[in-house]
């Protein structure tokens, strides 16, 4: 897809560059429906296979709001600006060697005592773009 | 509002710290829904007033899916983390004056011969965070 938009064409990124994108960054958005409005919330995140997973703490508004749910996902950068957007499923991770292999490509500075949810977004469609130079 | 989160407790930002923030950056990410599923666009933006505005094509994604919708707006920073998130219905700006303010604030990179959507976002409400240290 081509698409004209602020400063010019805008180019598609193909799967292969997504990824690499994706892989190169570790706080990413995810953009959730709750009730009639719309949440965009940071997460630091990792990816496991071909999917988005990050961690969020039992009954904040992410948890509650999130799973089981279609969500979006982005990630973007500057200098030459990009944007990689995954849209998917949520879902708890709840096998407990699933749980251990997020938490090993998460990293461990989760403060001792708090609880953590383990969420994987289920990558089913991954599009990106190259941006134009910004005013 | 306080929350629990990725390394640590998460702390609100009043509305003139986000506004502070949010008038700081150039580069932020619109959320719409788009029939069932939920996409997120980066935006070069202005905020005039209380409003968050900014340019898209007329015929995109962006221009065909947010006009009088709800959606959410999003500009986040590191070193150390924050977020600001508002929420608002989004509305193509059609009075002249108005689009000429707009277009003021938004700078005048935007490529001879195209034509340009100005949208206006009405804030309905604004919240911030600051975030924890990253993983």
């Amino acid at each position: 897809m081509t698409d004209a938009g602020p400063g010019g064409h805008i180019e598609s990124l193909d799967a292969a560059e997504c990824y690499e994108r994706l892989r190169s960054r570790s706080l990413g958005r995810v953009a959730i429906a709750h009730g009639d409005e719309i949440v965009i919330l940071p997460v630091y995140y990792a990816v496991v296979g071909d999917d988005v997973v990050f961690r969020t703490a039992p009954g904040t508004k992410l948890d509650a709001a999130m799973l089981e749910q279609r969500v979006a996902f982005e990630v973007d950068g500057a200098s030459p600006g990009w944007s990689v957007l995954v849209q998917g499923h949520a879902e708890q991770i709840r096998d407990a060697g699933e749980q251990v292999g997020a938490r090993s490509h998460l990293g461990n500075d989760w403060p001792a005592g708090e609880r953590d949810v383990l969420v994987r977004i289920r990558a089913e469609r991954v599009s990106g773009r190259r941006l134009p130079p910004g005013s």
